[in-house]
């Protein structure tokens, strides 16, 4: 089996290729908002949801195809989510994966409607790539107003509130877990057969290191440089945002995010070493750098 | 045959309720965002595309419950639509269908997390209605870069400058014609069955009464108070849009209302009397005062 950083390269250079074919053309009309689009979604970004869907895949051993069609589905999403949350009217950010965000390098209106039609494009891909009935169903419900945009509400009306663990998880599980949770099924799902126990086990999973990935980003963005990560540092705290390091120190925040790394990583012992890929990545997301 | 304003209040009460029972209930987390969505859906609307998707479902005998659910997911991206459009950084509008906008009535950032869900919403009820992946990708890419949100790339990109018939009208045949298109499509393929030929000769109906729709809009909104339009009155000629009187006189426009409708019906022929309703709804669109 080849090394994680090998894999993980491996399916951000298969992502790049598959995004950018099933992403309309610069030159076809109207050339601007095809140009944003592929602005936002090519040439940057870790991928850890495809990694998660294609992780997942293998654990099952699904069609690849169905599940590459599932991945550019997912990471869609969370592309127009990002080009959303850096509107003015939401965290107005100038900057993403290193480069001045939609709203800045086109303008509003542009990033309001790349977002919108990213949305619209991740379900023509994913329906297009084979997806079935209850893969689109599970996308469209995580991300919608019970599952990602219900989670983005939250954070915006407890702006400058103190929230307790449990308030502060009920937005993670939405804003950030529902779309990884997504993507670990999706990319399961591509296995019309999966077994309910299968599934369940993967659920649990994907709730774990998505909260996990939320601690980590929270201590990343307190200890690291904006040129590091890649977008502007230290945001949360200074916009009187709720983070886990108002809630423990950034000692207690690692050995927690170690303790659901580990609940993770339990539910995987049935797939033996088809789990592999899924538990790498979850060790990956608690020694992240950025 | 019941009388089409008999059977166009059926199909709006009908839509009422299924519209209520597919939104979130607004004393769910969150709430505030759950309320919003409820207001801008819930309470008004001509609901034109649902008339269209079951006056098509009527004509090809298709199963009523899979067409309610198509009816649903269609306006649901109609109403997301005019939510976004309605936005300050678009065309900044202060009303709708009689109402304070929802960026007026709640705030921009909710108004533009109301659309995204809504949006998420249509998938997620047309996969839950029983809705194929066919009519899944149908819808999908009517909403997106290619079908509606192309449209109002390109309606932006021309504010204040004069453009042709032949550009105007690419620009409805995507901003408002994609959608007119998918419900009449979605309607007709809830019927797994639908024949080749029938199916491109409602395309052709769709296109036809799309345009129609638009000129009519364009005449109406030059000639009716504000207050029986439910929205601002010329608008979009204070804003330096192109619309059809700026390309011809109202009596003219008229005239090629008339004439779209003739090319509409035509198309229903095949269809005998399981065609009616949509000859009625070609004839109420340029008949309609609002």
């Amino acid at each position: 089996m080849t090394d994680f950083a090998v894999w993980s390269r491996a399916i951000q250079a298969r992502m790049e290729t598959a995004l950018a074919a099933c992403l309309p053309d610069a030159t076809l009309a109207p050339q601007r908002l095809h140009a944003a689009m592929r602005y936002v979604t090519l040439g940057g970004g870790k991928r850890v949801r495809p990694m998660l869907a294609f992780a997942a895949g293998e654990a099952v051993n699904a069609d690849m195809d169905r599940v590459e069609a599932a991945a550019c589905a997912v990471e869609l999403i969370h592309v127009y989510s990002l080009t959303h949350d850096d509107l003015p009217c939401m965290d107005d950010d100038d900057l993403r994966r290193g480069k001045p965000t939609c709203h800045v390098e086109y303008d509003e209106a542009t990033a309001l409607l790349v977002g919108d039609a990213l949305q619209s494009l991740a379900f023509e891909v994913l329906a297009e790539g084979g997806g079935s009935a209850g893969m689109l169903r599970q996308l469209a419900r995580a991300a919608g107003s019970r599952g990602m945009c219900g989670g983005q509400a939250v954070d915006l009306a407890s702006t400058g509130q103190s929230l307790d663990l449990a308030e502060l998880e009920f937005m993670h599980i939405h804003k950030t877990g529902a779309l990884i949770q997504a993507a670990v099924l999706l990319g399961a799902l591509a296995d019309d057969a999966l077994a309910d126990d299968a599934r369940h086990r993967l659920e649990r999973y994907a709730r774990c290191i998505g909260l996990a990935f939320q601690v980590m980003d929270d201590v990343l963005d307190a200890e690291t440089d904006t040129a590091t990560l890649g977008k502007t540092a230290g945001k949360d705290a200074a916009q009187g945002k709720a983070t886990y390091l108002t809630l423990m120190s950034a000692k207690e925040a690692r050995a927690y995010a170690d303790e659901l790394t580990s609940e993770a990583l339990a539910q995987l012992e049935p797939f033996g070493a088809r789990g592999q890929r899924l538990a790498e990545i979850a060790r990956f997301i608690v020694e992240r750098r950025y």
